[in-house]
């Protein structure tokens, strides 16, 4: 198991180019967010904007639109139950997020079937939450994208049928091949299961131990992912700084909230920003 | 009558376990806020979650579900008139909070009504506001939860009988202990009343004298309440800390609003954080 | 012309004493904001509970609540077309202030009617903004409360019936008391009108002249006057304050934004705190 | 072509004077923001605010209110359907900003051919986002407005006829005399292009390149334009500025979200306040 400490994230955040533009650091598409958890959704969206993520669009009930216009104008909305809208934002995005708030009822379900269907191994799906239940009780075909599971312990127990006390890397490894995507299973010292190797996230702190804090990473991950092209490099990354800045944050706070996490991104990444890029 | 000063609260906040997670830290379900007076339960909202509470949820009228999204993405919300979803909440819960911006019309003491007599002894309830002067009006069956009332001189009034001029620490102590509960009564040097003894906070000014104040103590009570095993520490060290943020702020300011002490509740908290915890 | 300045404001601003509590900083209700200038009021409110006023309820058309609440849970909502609550709450409130965003319809007008007619001589009023021209072209009975105009030059024309060019100071003391009222002549070097003598505000500059600031200033006259007993002070202080503020601001900004302002309201106040007050 | 570089512009922001109001300022009427895309005029609204324009209106579609006075309680709302209303507004402004989050709709397409034939050659219109490419789709009448376009390279190309590769400074220097609008076009090194000469912009980096970075430019061309009386210094100083700003937060941000510039406007703009005004 190796070891994602600071050093190793070091080389990882490529410098921007000069002739670049919003297209070219990527679109995500976020869903989730129901009559009662449409915070999660904000938060996760709030985390892919400050990523610097190109373009932004968030699925979610409508309910939840003036709220997030309120707190990030920077992303678009949709409406949840929008099919047609849906549709055309998943063929033009390039990352999608599903499960932060989305809930878990039949309409939910049959909104993650059109998503694992509908998606290609062009696009990436980073699966977490209520979607991460979903699927564990009612397996869908696998979708083509790169798939990203973001399950904590008990999530994973659904997932994998490994109840957490049978958790250990080697079975994790094998439910991870069988699943053919990758893992981050968070806990206290996340591992994050590659098909070649497994990581383990030397930041963080319970300080971490709140509501809100497993969306703000979802919401990471598809940032980083919406604009590094090495997969691999991002998912680390985005796992790493989530916890590195809370550690930050947690040496004068005695808990560490999501959005307080947000606002500290753009900075984390610069003190990370490298011209030499490292390929792991 | 003991001193409620900072060196009695310095060994009372646990210093937080690594392997632990959101769950180990509670549940806060606060119930409040009608179309007049959403405010008051999203400032108490607010500071459970700063706080540090796990997971929070606020049943509110829906009217006010938009403004708490965008103040509180960390919160989750649910319709206060949705009898099944707060029946449901009310049993998943550690800690009830209820009164904040309430009401005080026949379908709010039903709701009252309902929380009192379904909680159990394994959860806690915390009674402000509203919620105080309805039950000081209208007497319901004692609830089986762990009690606290946090009423000011006039509510006190109300609910014990004893005029402002007759609420001696003696007089005081026989309600108590009739009501069998906790009594945070709020006034200048706030004095507490647990069944063995009395506590008198020694922080605390004028500054805080603004509305909202309250509904901030109640949601901090909330928030301590669920996360650490001693309840008499985490009261004693909610009401210290609420208004030794406050003073904090009056050094430089006329008067401490209720969303500045709010902000400021995480860093405070590091500074009572304490390895050797002590019990009083 | 006495000047307003710095040194005859560092004694106005009493220090609040221990034993009090928010009944003794005054109830604040304002009423304003149709349609489209909901953000008059929220900012006249947040300007309000900035200054420390004791409970501050806002009557605006109902489509402005969420976002209020959403900048400013300190205070409490009602619907400005709810006729039974609107009167229930001038009854019980000790200030008044009207106009910022009100609109200048027939019900604007009804509902100024009503206020004028059911305030009295205990009560403050502040008339602001649409106010001031609904009552220049729509004689009301004079109100019974303590009355504060804050007309700009236009206004003032349209209320004294003196065009710019005739607004002498002679001549504005003669409409001063013709109306039985302070007048708070809003341009550069604001000049405030009382029954025995007129000040000139030495403070404020260019950089205030945006939408929104007076909103901002009928605020503070609020805030002011609900926790103050002395009139007289609360007014220069006020007016005085508001453009000191933006003078700190604007050594750093080109433009002072009312919200900045607002900020830095409780700050500013401290600095003017004085234990030995003075009476002008 | 002259560079637009810090020394050029350190002259073309006038210092107030003191004897002015808002009127002097200017009235600037934002007009974006469907269903789906209100966030796009938030920023765009709150750029033009900050930048100091005397009186900001927003036509939007209502479900937009809400969330912009929860931001920018200093604007004002107008329904955008609303074509009463949007007539008063289009013959009261100063300058009109059209495109941000528009749509590009039927109705979208009438109510801009609506606002180019009804402005007057003594208002400016600054046209963006989806106004660009429905007028490329779309040719109307020329608005006899002082027009400015701000297409990026794309929607210059839908707009001017000239692919990618031809957008030399020949070319469109030829295309921006056809059009008889001034152009600023945006890429790395943005090109400004006047009647008589050409500029490329010194600051800015890929820093900026994220959604919600055009919209903020054109509302702070809206406030500029407002309140400077040299058309030409107002849209090189919103242009550098705009980038300018980014530059300094990146030196210590991965990425220079667009409200994070927008907080900045006032202390940007107060470093290059002149007392002797340069006319380029």
């Amino acid at each position: 198991m190796h070891l994602l400490e600071k050093k190793i994230v070091q080389g990882l955040l490529p410098k921007r180019q000069a002739y670049s533009h919003k297209g070219d650091y990527g679109r995500v598409l976020l869903i989730g967010g129901n009559e009662q958890m449409g915070g999660a959704i904000i938060l996760a969206a709030s985390a892919t904007v400050a990523s610097g993520a190109g373009l932004v669009t968030v699925a979610t009930h409508s309910c939840n639109h003036a709220a997030l216009h309120a707190r990030l104008p920077e992303a678009m909305v949709l409406d949840i139950k929008d099919q047609a809208q849906l549709m055309a934002a998943l063929q033009a995005t390039d990352v999608v997020v599903v499960g932060p708030g989305l809930g878990r009822t039949g309409a939910d379900l049959l909104l993650l079937s059109t998503i694992c269907s509908s998606l290609t191994a062009e696009q990436s799906l980073i699966i977490d939450g209520d979607a991460i239940t979903l699927l564990a009780e009612n397996p869908l075909p696998q979708s083509k994208a790169f798939t990203v599971y973001t399950p904590h312990e008990k999530e994973w127990e659904r997932l994998s049928g490994l109840p957490i006390d049978k958790q250990t890397v080697k079975n994790n490894q094998a439910s991870q091949e069988q699943l053919n995507s990758v893992i981050v299973l968070k806990k206290h010292l996340t591992e994050i299961y590659f098909p070649q190797d497994v990581w383990q996230n030397q930041s963080g702190t319970a300080a971490m131990a709140t509501g809100g804090m497993g969306d703000t990473l979802a919401g990471m991950l598809g940032g980083f992912l919406a604009q590094m092209h090495n997969k691999k490099s991002a998912i680390l990354a985005a796992v790493f700084l989530h916890s590195h800045i809370s550690d930050l944050i947690a040496e004068t706070s005695y808990v560490t909230l999501p959005s307080e996490i947000i606002k500290r991104i753009p900075k984390a990444m610069k003190e990370f920003e490298s011209t030499l890029e490292v390929v792991l």
